[in-house]
């Protein structure tokens, strides 16, 4: 079997969790998953946290992916003005068969216009924020996470977690899901529609 | 307020979810906690999933910690034959006032002695491995952390994040605690007995 590669987009200022729990899930299929961390340069790039991650290879030398993860973070706010890495993001999330976004990822994601009109969620507490800075996108404010079409959209932090064992659901079966979920100790929210922080931030 | 000192302790091969969860939990307060990234160098370490994370002090160069934490994965193996590591964890754990294991992490603990006699738990997966690996041990087959004195242990991988903010709980303010799962979008167990887990593993 072919593995998927599958790359986790960094840039300075990422969340932490936004980016490792994927990581974490799909790192647990080695036979079937090959993870690759990009950003503009390899090397190290600090999270919101200040644990530092490492790129090992460069967006603009990144071929084809077959999924494409895109992280949130405060950083968001620098890097949607950073017009190279929109157009990296906006080229690999074009060709990629399966593209997913966690928290505030969305709106790096929305720039390239291919959530034009559709469905999509992001981090319930910069909900408003992420309307502003990327209209046109059909923005569900209580979700967990939203599936339309190759894109899938989770909410805030911990949601990419469940977004992710969604897409593993979806890629090779909700068996392997559940396992994962077993291997890792994980409650995985199965449920797209369960988001309790929606209401927590007076968005229903 | 004296910030506290919170020190995860890397190892070639560490889970990146053991490392990651808490991380992201006591990163989301800057005010009150400083991160260090421990490891025998500094420089990346390769967790299980291939995510290299960067240590940003070697261990024998850190002065007493707040926090210790120290997180599990398959490096665990060969962690316990490596002698000065081991006595540099037993060195920051005796003196910490606070110390937390993540999953298998508790057995690169228990080698200290330390834990003789505690109450403690672990991966549920990994149970009688750390059982055999580390007797002397009052080890609970169904608990998603146990704390017993100044140490808290975790069982596997995402329980983590549960024991922290448990600690978190305990340093500052339940309401505290609330607070970070809110904003992490984290559906905390708040019950230490909680564990499906241990019957999913055949434990009980």
């Amino acid at each position: 079997m072919e593995k998927l590669r599958a790359g986790m987009v960094l840039f300075d200022r990422f969340e932490l969790l936004d980016a490792c729990g994927p990581l974490e899930l799909l790192g647990q299929l080695p036979d079937r998953v090959e993870l690759v961390h990009l950003a503009e340069q390899p090397g190290p790039l600090s999270s919101v946290q200040g644990t530092q991650l490492v790129a090992d290879c460069a967006l603009a030398d990144c071929a084809a992916l077959d999924i494409l993860l895109v992280p949130g973070g405060i950083g968001r706010v620098e890097a949607i003005q950073n017009a190279p890495f929109l157009a990296e993001i906006k080229r690999l999330a074009t060709d990629a068969p399966h593209v997913g976004t966690i928290c505030t990822g969305s709106v790096l994601l929305a720039q390239s216009g291919l959530l034009a009109g559709r469905r999509a969620t992001t981090n319930k507490l910069a909900f408003r924020w992420v309307q502003e800075h990327a209209p046109g996108v059909n923005w569900v404010p209580q979700a967990r996470w939203v599936e339309d079409g190759k894109f899938f959209t989770s909410s805030g932090i911990s949601a990419g977690m469940d977004m992710t064992l969604a897409l593993i659901s979806k890629l090779w079966s909700r068996d392997c899901a559940l396992e994962l979920a077993r291997r890792t100790e994980y409650s995985w929210h199965e449920d797209p529609d369960w988001d309790p922080f929606a209401e927590l931030a007076g968005l229903v």
